[in-house]
């Protein structure tokens, strides 16, 4: 039986959103899932008491507190110990479940993850990526998209290796190839950073290093995995979803720039914390909600933070 | 009279799209203007003998050599003494020329800015810039993107005033809004250089800053001049550059994205330094070399070198 939490509370439209992101996951029949909805219990249950959802598919864990959008991480998650997301980490630290997905406060939802369940040993500092629509139909993963933004070559590689485990074991690539996101193609090109970089992903035999790759680069699929610093990634991924906003604004309905949405993706796991967490866009939908409730559980049936402590332990 | 030096035997169509741009120079009837065409000579006349372009509004400088794209920049300007933008340089340093432009090589074209004209005293790094389109017919400037791929909060703040200066006199924004790029839009966001970076903007009075703006605001009109180091501009510019890529594959034919055809802006000129130099795209169209000839006049008719060494002067 896998056990996943989930913050009804996050997002800008909770938890209307949350409760037919929850109805649209059990109407794909999954196989063996619980879902522990954490909020506030009447607003849940009176949402959920319009449709004929079996009452042992879920159970309500009350919350009287909501971490607001603009609130300071730290100071709202040690002050606000009732709060849909600190209950969401005390039951994930606890066992009480086994991933956790909040469409919340960001700033909380990475404090929760570094500090009540921590990096896996050997990880220098985790990491949050983003999918990027290629033309092909596939994703990619950009990392780092905002979490680190000021970073050193040790952990851009460290971001290849978390990268590479999560696009082969939940994006189904296989033998994923990794960029170095750069200002040229060849060695020894970029900024102090990329050049350090070079080699370590060069030597890395964990990964599929195919070199450097440019910003023109980043919407194709010349690379599976695209490593930088969260600075270039969040400024990079913000571009790409603004580009969707002025597609839909210019009144252009194209397959492939329909999946600049990046909305509807849902989130991407805390990358290289010890149990799974996932981090949902503010303005999550009920499809974002569902996919956010799938890939935590795939995280959970490819055992992906295993394979990423596995591949940790050997390293040091 | 304005003298133009033009390298003729720079970018993929050499010389044939900048014969054609010449010509579509002197079809918009600029007043007073000379031409000075570098390159090889029998070419040259060939194509434009095709032509009844007086005589009298263009001379002829034979260039012997070519440095070509894939050459080492310093090594290359040191050997070939007789290429095109050997020569280029020599006569602007010896102030036979007003102006010099060039699609070629673009490393040799940085290393001759900084080493043969060199740097306006107290500018620590010169720059170059980009436009960036705007849905309201606009242009904006993003800037560094590519030069200077390592930088300091001065050399940003630097970029500010140059980048304003050329804002004002070249794209005629008055008192034009400048943004830090960055990963917030409160001060104290972003990554140890942002940080650096947004109290001396704040603090210059050469400029007018707006405060921070993010990924999603680069392509808006948010800001005028779009403030960040190399490599971030550089990896922004070129994502942006393959939206219109995909724009075309997709056969979307809309006049905003249309604009995102950055080969067609020409270049733009390298600031801080002490003469006007244009570095132009290596697929540079006649349209594009046109409006670098363009740019080249009105920079000199709105003396915009002759500012920035007064900018330059008040602060050291």
């Amino acid at each position: 039986m896998i056990r996943i939490g989930l913050d009804m509370m996050g997002g800008d439209f909770a938890p209307y959103e949350a409760v037919k992101g929850v109805l649209a996951f059990f109407e794909s029949a999954p196989q063996d899932t619980h879902l522990i909805l954490i909020g506030d219990e009447p607003q849940i249950a009176k949402y959920l008491s319009e449709y004929s959802l079996s009452p042992s598919l879920y159970s309500i864990i009350h919350a009287s507190q909501v971490i607001e959008m603009h609130e300071h991480p730290t100071k709202a998650l040690k002050e606000k110990q009732d709060s849909s997301i600190a209950i969401g980490f005390h039951l994930l630290a606890t066992e009480k479940i086994d991933a956790f997905i909040s469409a919340g406060n960001t700033g909380a939802m990475m404090v929760g993850s570094l500090f009540s369940i921590k990096a896996i040993p050997g990880v220098l500092r985790p990491t949050i990526g983003a999918y990027i629509p290629r033309e092909d139909g596939s994703l990619g993963l950009l990392v780092d998209v905002g979490l680190n933004a000021d970073c050193k070559a040790e952990n851009l590689n460290q971001f290849a290796i978390l990268g590479s485990l999560f696009a082969e074991y939940i994006l189904n690539i296989n033998n994923p190839k990794v960029g170095l996101v750069n200002i040229g193609e060849e060695e020894g090109k970029g900024n102090l950073l990329a050049q350090a970089t070079y080699p370590l992903l060069k030597e890395n035999n964990q990964i599929h290093f195919v070199g450097n790759i440019e910003g023109r680069d980043i919407l194709l699929n010349k690379a599976d995995v695209m490593v930088c610093e969260g600075f270039t990634g969040n400024v990079l991924l913000k571009m790409a979803e603004s580009v969707h906003d002025i597609v839909k604004r210019r009144n252009i309905d194209d397959e492939h720039f329909n999946r600049f949405n990046f909305e509807a993706y849902g989130g991407v796991p805390v990358l290289g914390v010890s149990k799974p967490v996932i981090i949902g866009h503010g303005i999550s939908s009920s499809v974002a909600f569902k996919n956010m409730i799938n890939i935590a559980c795939k995280m959970i049936e490819t055992k992906l933070t295993e394979k990423i402590i596995t591949s940790f332990s050997t390293i040091s």
